[in-house]
Order: structure tokens, then sequence, then C-alpha cells
């Protein structure tokens, strides 16, 4: 029932989605290539949903492993087919669980690299369905932003990265809260739809413990005109059958 | 010695600059575009320098009052000559002092808006002469951010707006520093030298207690190609001779 699977342009990795569930978006397209890790580093995913983030990271970096967690176990399981169809289980694993629990559950400092599309929306507008699957991935209902960056900070190692895509009209609380964590704000791309528009996504990089300094790049422009990407972004997409 | 008089290319408007002081930049052209007053508007513009953020804003709206403030007796004099020079002396008044002092000078919430150029430099290299008026008008040397936050904060109204121009490798600072004083970010917008370039300045909008959501805007991009601004910064600049 509403179940496919989607390529995804990359090393032929394919991802089973659902309909009915979240299916991911361009946020998770621009994270996974935004975010950097090598191969030493082993990833936490939280709210990783089917896994995408996990997966399409697989393909552009060497990272040693990746941790996705997802507390909505249809999901998570759609996850765990997709590493299984790309032959990926060495490298992923997929845990159903609470992120408000995981640095319990896998110990404090555990992680060097986390990655995060989280819940966007915090308005409670009273027409959420709250035990909808695409409610709880879309709004804080389960976790908040709070929740996200406490425990980003509590798996991270000391020197440790948080890489996060997110809207960029909570980036004052987006900010804040990193610092209250220990998580230094560090690298910050604005995503917008065209050259002339406002920007409807942010990404962030903040390092655990680090100093404070800034570095602002270059806007990421999505579309040259409707229906056709920018150069970078079709790069980023890929280019498979 | 050194002075000369400049044209601002709005309302005839000139300016005495030194420059052995500093001597405006884009930063001042940007922000004074930037900040919006209306008619009942009363301005205070900290680190004020030759006062030429109140003098353009003299030119682009209609706010009823500016009070420029200057801890550099020497670039507050040209300020005031220059404001003769325009016959802005019914709108616009210079005073020399520490912007510190400033709440108990002109008493807590006197003003609706504040704007700001404020030194942008934090880092102390040992190589700056700290008793030169371009080191002090560039460094943290006489005030540092939280002064202009804390002061900013304190001279606003209830709803007041402060406009702010700064590096955006200090975004975080500003972000952080402004809500711990019941400034909440409101209006952003990144200003690049070229499209495909970083930002070299924010522009940012602070509203006196208001509640989180911050709009940020299409990034500003300053030339087309070298020597050529868009048409964007053509109108900003002004077009009189």
């Amino acid at each position: 029932m509403g179940e496919r699977i989607d390529s995804l342009l990359r090393n032929g990795y394919r991802i089973i989605q659902n309909t009915r569930l979240f299916c991911f978006g361009m946020d998770a397209v621009l994270l996974s290539s935004f975010a950097k890790a090598g191969k030493d580093d082993e990833v936490a995913d939280l709210c990783t949903g089917n896994g995408v983030i996990p997966i399409l990271m697989a393909a552009k970096t060497e990272a040693k492993s990746f941790t996705g967690i997802e507390i909505q176990e249809e999901s998570a399981e759609l996850g765990r087919r997709s590493v299984e169809l790309n032959h990926l289980t060495d490298r992923i694993r997929i845990v159903t669980g609470d992120i408000k629990e995981a640095p319990e559950l896998f110990g404090n400092a555990s992680f060097t690299v986390v990655t995060v599309n989280p819940p966007y929306m915090n308005e409670n507008h009273g027409l959420i369905n709250p035990s909808s699957a695409k409610a709880i991935a879309r709004h804080e209902l389960l976790c908040t932003l709070e929740d996200v960056i406490r425990v980003s900070s509590a798996l991270l190692k000391e020197s440790g990265r948080l890489y996060m895509v997110h809207r960029p009209h909570r980036l004052a609380d987006v900010m804040e809260t990193m610092r209250r964590y220990k998580l230094e704000p560090k690298r910050l791309r604005m995503v917008h739809p065209y050259v002339d528009k406002e920007p409807n996504m942010v990404l962030l990089e903040a390092g655990k413990g680090g100093g404070p300094f800034l570095r602002v790049e270059a806007p990421l422009i999505v579309f040259k005109e409707e229906g056709c990407y920018t150069d970078e972004v079709a790069a980023l997409y890929g280019n498979e059958e």
C-alpha cells in the first residue's frame, strides 16, 4: 500500500519509500552534501526516517559507520530494508528508538558526527493529527529543537560536528540553543529557491566546544528558471539513471 | 588637513569627512536603506562617527528626529558641521559621548529606533594603535558588541527596533547577545559582493520584546561584474551628481 522504490542517483543506490509516510525531500539531499565525514567518522543520524541521509552519505563519503535513529517503527523498518537492498548492512544500522534516550543507549561522546533533519514546525494550529506519521516527522510533537540539540551535544565527542538543516525563521532559536549546549555555529549556508527569493532552508555546521567564528558561505540557489536546477544543485542530486 | 566634502547623492546632501579619521563605507549606505523609520520615530544612532547614517536617513525617511552619539570629539565635530551644511539642525543632533552612558544621559526607553554600525573587530592582534581614531572606529576598544546591544535595549521603548550591520562571522554572537537583552532578531539580509561569494556584511533588525520569527530576505548582491554595481545597489546609492 503506497510503497515504491526510488533511485538515489548515486552508486546505484535505491530507497524504499511509502507515500503514506514521510518521503525524503531536497533538504535531505542538500544536508547529505553539506555534511562532511571522513573514513574515521562514526555518524549518528537523528530522526532518520527511512534512512535516506545515512544511505546518501554512504555513497558520498568514506565514513566508517552510520547509526540512524527513528522513533516510528514503520519508517525505521523501511530504512532497514533499504540498507539491505543496497548491501550496506556493514556500514549502516537503523535503530528504532526515541532520540531522547540515545545518550543512554549509545553512551555520551560516542559519535564524531551527528546529522539531523528534524521536524521543523513548532506552531500548534490544532489542525494537526498528532498520531499521523507525517505530522510526527514534520512537527515538534515527539521531540523539540532543544531535544535534538541537547541530544546531539551529548552524543558528540569533543570537537565533533553537528550538521543540521532547518527553516531560516528558526535561525535565532537554533543558534542560541546550540550555544547553550556547547555547540558553536561554525558554517552556515542559506538555500534560496531563486537568487532573488527568500531562503527556505538553512544548512548549519556546529562544532562541539569550538570557539566563535562563523563562516557564512555563498547562497545556494536551487533553480535557474522554473523546473530547471542550477548546475550546482543538479550535481548534488547526482546524474545516474 | 585631509578634510574634504563628499556628495551623498541624496537630496543634495553632502558630508564633511577627514581621511585621517574613519570615512563612511558601503555598510553605512546599506544600513541606512535597510532601516525603516516613519514620521513618529525618534532615532538614536550609536557610534555615529561623522553622522553619515542620520544624514542619509534624514534624506530617505520621514523620521521626526535623529540623535547621533560619538565618543570621538573630532568625528562628532565633523558631523555637527555636516548637519549645519545640510540645514538639518532641526532634525539631527550629534552628541559627543560614550554610548555606555547614553541610557543615563537620555533616559531608558527614550527612542523608538536605534541604528548602529559598530566596531566590527574583536581580535586583538597587538598591532593596533589603541589611540588611533580609525582603530577606535573599527575595533572593540572603547565599546564591545555586548555594550552596543545592552545600550540599544535600554534606549528602546517596548516594540522599538534595532537596526545593525555587522560581519557575518559574528552572527552567532550578535543573535545570542540580542536575545539575552530582550531584542528578538526579526529580519536578516546577507550582503554578498558577488552572487557566488561569501557575504561580507549582514544586516539585522531586532524587535524589543518581540516573539521569535526571523524573516531572512533574498541575498543583497553588490556587483554584477567588477566595478559595476547591481541595479539594486546602484539605486540604494542614489543617482544625483
